[in-house]
């Protein structure tokens, strides 16, 4: 017998994390964790207050309505209309008790069983995991040495079971923020072909580009094909509470609302009301975290700029990532528990991000470099330098 | 094409709050809603004084380790360990975002597409969504007319593609507490057939009876057979908050941490701290709060009584819900939305909880009574008592 569980794989944080296990660390040289992408601070001081004064409000404590509280729902709606130049309302808002879940919910009301779904390689781990529960098949999209999804290549993967092609804009695991372009060809690709196109944007507040990152939620019948993942615990700091959002045409909603009732009830209710808390006060408090992130990828930049002779290649950089390919003879999987040991860093090899066999997911590392200031980040990359292991041979000459 | 959603129906309580949608109530005659089985309060004052304690601690607002907080696990197999004089440690203990939530990454771990698992008619919807929405066929259990699951109807259901028997008890939404005799030979089936047992104990806290409803926790290999849920939300008010819990073998959690990594994350921090607390701080409390709920079911069955007389019956009452059987000549599908406009009341009709077609689910209804004081339990009887409508012909009797 087969379970929806032997279907995938263990998750990659937590295995990560049982390779500090039983391991110490020098006092002066204490371990950086650059695996997880979450904030490591919790909210700032006045969306604290404003939570302790939630506490005395009785629908903090209760159940809210399945798919979000409304003032929450019209709330993001407005606020990703001003971003978007867009129309929306907050019939076309769900919230979710994360973003990782209003992934589920969404593929859940697109796909059955031996259905199809493209995701670029590297992918989200998450998203991969769920595919493989749901039953669906994932079709590795290639991407462009850049690091963004060949449209051509997504054109030719579609068959008559392809249900979706799912980004996440800023990337994770490459930090790639993808052009408008990209998305507007791959959107038009959808739309020829009857496929959804989700966009995860988990990462946009700390986009490096100003304004909006696309103008397909300009377009009339954008629901028709578009649908946009959203996630509060980046921008707010509010990971432990668990709060995200989909945006989607209303009858997609309705069919997300029967797993959301099924395996969530309701996102919290106390973090759903912080969430509108902080998209209500906290603008400048974010644009303030989004400069901080941006000069902490500046740094890093430079810091990392002189390894690039020695092998070295910042392949992606953005928002919370940086993807390094490294210059050793070998495989991510194996290096990146021996950096634990070796140089006192914890971070995720690309093969967690990619299909077995597949090369580059040897090569490469995901660096979640966001949570480190920028003297934390010129640790990280002098510890680098010091790694000492034997070199990936050249490519042989032709005799 | 049919996606996870389509397999299944759209959710019963939020079709129920469509019902009110536009009716007003005389101020003389307000709404009795008597149709969801949660707390109405927010939780006592000490924990909420407790909870903005937390919420200066960093880790309240932070991820935390995908199967649940350390100290909450332990804590919770202490506790069930006490109670059902078993030796649970932490490992047998994984915390989720509610009992939902729990039931579904617990089916993730035991099933896939096209596999079967028996349910006692009537069932809890949600448990009967998630098995439509994952490809597993609900094989209906029939139960005694004291609405106790037939053991001998178990045994003739079970094939090679039966994965467990799902039990709820006491029962949502019969209020019925199911014998330990029961339980047993249902484990002793299962056990002999290679089937889990799945025992949902939301509603443990409010049982009629003392001590342990069953000894199936210290049979020394219960974990090769049993598998328990249970929810914070009734016990402790913080059905807003989403924390809930499954007791089962290590090796079944670490698959189930696959299906929790990819939907939850984890289960929301702060209500996992503050069921912390309520464990260890809050037994007296909930001993009150069981006290109450078992004085209000008095009430009900005290006040109800009379009715009998007129072709109502009381099938099942206990936990948080009583059963009843309504003398009319219609189907409960009809006379539920009716009673909003009747009689002021919002109640769920038996068919939400049984299969299409299923008779019995035409003639009952559930009524979450434990949401409502004795006062309001003997309005609500006098309501039903003032509902005229044309009663069910009697059996005819042969010419």
């Amino acid at each position: 017998m087969t379970t929806r569980t032997d279907a995938t794989f263990f998750p990659p944080i937590p295995e990560a994390q049982r390779w500090l296990k039983g391991v110490t660390f020098p006092e002066d040289r204490p371990l950086l964790n650059l695996a997880q992408a979450a904030p490591a601070d919790p909210p700032p001081a006045p969306m604290l207050a404003a939570m302790s004064d939630m506490l005395g409000e009785a629908d903090s404590h209760l159940y809210g309505p399945v798919l979000g509280r409304p003032d929450l729902r019209v709330a993001l709606a407005a606020d990703w209309s001003a971003h978007y130049g867009a129309t929306l309302g907050p019939e076309n808002v769900a919230i979710t008790a994360g973003c990782n879940q209003a992934f589920a919910a969404t593929l859940s009301a697109l796909t059955g069983e031996g259905d199809e779904v493209l995701l670029p390689v590297p992918w989200y781990f998450n998203h991969k995991m769920w595919l493989d529960m749901s039953g669906v098949r994932t079709v590795p999209l290639p991407c462009t040495d850049a690091l963004i999804p060949d449209v051509d290549a997504a054109r030719a993967r579609i068959t008559p079971r392809t249900r979706a092609i799912v980004l996440v804009s800023p990337n994770n695991p490459t930090g790639v923020e993808y052009p408008a372009d990209t998305l507007r060809a791959l959107h038009d690709l959808c739309r020829e072909t009857g496929v959804k196109l989700i966009i995860d944007e988990t990462y946009r507040d700390f986009d490096s580009r100003t304004g909006a990152p696309h103008d397909l939620l300009r377009l009339p019948d954008w629901d028709k094909t578009l649908i946009q993942l959203y996630s509060f615990s980046k921008a707010y700091r509010l990971t432990g509470h668990r709060v995200g959002a989909i945006i989607a045409a209303p009858d997609l909603l309705h069919q997300i609302e029967k797993f959301q009732d099924t395996v969530a009830i309701c996102a919290p209710s106390l973090g759903q009301k912080a969430a509108l808390w902080g998209l209500t006060h906290l603008g400048d408090w974010k644009a303030d975290q989004r400069q901080e992130i941006l000069q902490r990828r500046a740094a890093l930049a430079e810091a990392f700029a002189p390894l690039e002779h020695k092998g070295w290649r910042m392949r992606g950089l953005g928002a919370y990532f940086a993807y390094l390919e490294h210059p050793f003879a070998m495989g991510a999987a194996d290096l990146a528990p021996l950096m634990v040991q070796k140089v006192q860093a914890l971070i995720l090899p690309a093969t967690m991000f990619t299909p077995a066999g597949d090369a580059s997911g040897d090569r490469c590392l995901r660096v979640a470099f966001a949570n480190a200031d920028a003297a934390r980040l010129r640790t990280f990359v002098s510890r680098l330098e010091q790694l000492d292991l034997p070199p990936l041979a050249p490519p042989a000459t032709p005799a």
